[in-house]
């Protein structure tokens, strides 16, 4: 969230906040301005829901979506940098900053790079030790915020599909999307009851689900987002912020 | 200070920070890059400098020094991501974060307009109550931050001169600087010791020297800064962050 | 025109195309980036419509609307850069560069300023003496371009008021905006007529209207487009590109 | 050359122009602004020297030395923006455009990647069909770039090492740079001579020496550029643009 820029506007946040329990709002380097930041934490405050940074690549005009070739100690200083403008407008607006969830493309790179991932969970216990690490359910992001001691969150995905390995297919191959809203929902359901989810090829592959992504910007992300929480309250799963 | 970038590199910081006792750090719009800026908070924490955010305008290309119509309400949002950014990564760092000083245009600006004074003050403010708040002697920044409730230290310039009505010369016009290092001495000098300046007509005027500026990217800010400290040391003048 | 960026939109370029004879195409400073303005000159193209470049102040975060204090020289150096980008990508797509406006900020500024007005035009002069400069009539922008030898069109706006100087109602005063379509079609069809326009306090204007400005990223812009056009036609008035 | 930005100057260019019979010049992107393109292209028409462009990633805060993954299709607009600019100013200058080279890691991406090459190469084409191609002996960039029609010149560095591939040594090995002047100059001789270099392993490679590479950024260009002059002059090696 927070991802709108000057003149320009992405997503449609105070809507969708009515749906979640925790957001991740972008910090000023692939997405937001320090108005639309600041904004967008005041809804989330204003709406109960936990507040976390998303640090991006400095790539405007990529979205940070783009890979880049940053050294481990340039991926600290622009993570340190941003989590460091998140908390600081939390905590003036009269809230809290509860977590970190790297954006994009470095979110993708360090989920298969351990030096990248112990960068950003550096950065993030530099600036506060009690700062919750999000990232992907089976990834070096995890195993090596956990290692520099920081409470994680393993992330899944309910509308994207799994490789034999438990990655996400990459979305330049042909089947990364779950176009069909039930499919996608059967398999939340899954990823939260049972901890697996069945891969493209048909295994099951154990899954850790504390927390489930949603893209802000996508054209039905409030739409799938209403469907996802009526159907845990369906099944009798509540949902909360960590 | 930190007003380095990337690839570019402007100042002597290290070597003037010897020198000094309170420093203003770049902080991302204006100048300095997140690298530069955790260096260079790393470097005043090692030598026991007052570390003070130094917000500007978002003009990278202009370096910060042209006017812009920003509303009241953007500046409040410029001035609280950055000073947030750097209290972030001052305490991240183990320091703390002492004071504020706008840079550029936004403090030249903000100096004859209380409405933007008092954005930059509000920002502060919000951020942490306990910072000190640096503007120019006699100015709408030194006003606006009092009526907010901030502590401030008014700031007088030993190298420029002045009008009758106590503001700087513009640099647009002749004799805004004063390159006799003698005669910029004698007016530091006076300024600490009488709390007066004398006008470029002749006037005497009273002034409030509780910080004298230096400018780190000056060819000669580092002989200039050694003249002038050791010119304080010779009439028992100490010099200490406020 | 081409005022997305990145993941961006604005605007409904495409559309708005069949109903204009000539447009407007950012360059990159205050909008546009390399492939939205690439694609753009090609739709033009495809469409046949006269093709502008729109140079505007380096200020994506504020959309080139904030003024700035950019010296004359300053503004001869980005507006060369910003038609260089224009002319070589129209005729690398096999069109050709048409005109120059100059956008938001610096086109209101320039328009009370003969100095900027004059720099613009000279930049516009190096790059083609071919090209057609537009600026807002009774404006330094015309005499200036007029002065350096540039055939110019002047250009009027059917939804602004005027003042009793032939200026527009600053948008910060209330009345700055005609809401109601039929009255802007009234004003802009005495303006074509009649080369007059009526002020808000009564009086009649002349004003060239060689060109009249429609925004592309106005909500109502093609709804407005449509209906202009039509009573254009009602009125036995070709529109063509200059 | 023309990499200074705004307030922060890099390269003593106007210097190195007296020893050099080409330069590269930035385009905006990973370095330069409009003023310093202008002026440094007004420098090279003065002196004589050939102009090329030096098109690079937007990457301002890496200055284009980072990898990043654009498509095929987004370097051809960044390439077709950049070298627009050039080509303009320059005729707008009274000069003309010479060449293209791309910079940093685009160059060193595309150098390995017919795709990229391909993509640069058509957007040198689409701009001016009599540009001359820079791109490193033996790699995609030149190969790319001859099938699609352009003329090329083979560059080579007097100043790094060779793998037996005929690739440079990366920069990130020991040896990747030769620091002795005196074997500096011996390779250039040989490459120009012989048209081969000594691998760091001792094989004899052929190499085709049409230019050699000087980085204007670097402390020691200008007088390396004056000692390889100096040797060419000695043996009756005449050095002119191409």
């Amino acid at each position: 969230m927070g991802e709108s820029f000057g003149a320009w506007t992405i997503g449609n946040d105070a809507a969708l906040m009515d749906h979640v329990t925790s957001v991740n709002i972008a910090c000023g380097f692939h997405a937001g301005d320090p108005t639309t930041i600041r904004k967008t934490i005041e809804t989330a405050i204003e709406k109960g829901v936990a507040i976390g940074a998303h640090p991006g690549y400095p790539d405007l005009p990529g979205f940070g979506r783009r890979n880049m070739s940053l050294s481990a100690s340039d991926v600290f200083d622009i993570v340190l940098y941003q989590v460091a403008v998140l908390k600081g407008i939390c905590e003036a607006s009269g809230g809290s900053l509860h977590h970190v969830k790297p954006h994009g493309a470095l979110y993708n790179q360090a989920a298969k790079s351990p030096e990248l991932s112990r960068a950003i969970a550096d950065a993030v216990k530099a600036i506060d030790t009690g700062l919750i690490f999000y990232g992907g359910s089976g990834t070096a992001l995890i195993s090596e915020a956990n290692e520099c001691g920081l409470r994680t969150a393993s992330e899944v995905f309910a509308d994207r599909t799994y490789q034999p390995d438990g990655s996400l297919t990459p979305r330049s191959l042909p089947n990364a999307l779950i176009d069909d809203p039930s499919k996608a929902m059967e398999q939340a359901l899954q990823m939260v009851r049972l901890g697996t989810v069945t891969s493209l090829l048909g295994q099951t592959i154990n899954i850790k689900a504390d927390t489930i992504c949603l893209h802000g910007d996508g054209a039905q992300a409030l739409e799938f987002a209403v469907a996802l929480r009526s159907a845990f309250a369906e099944n009798n799963i509540d949902v909360q912020a960590l």
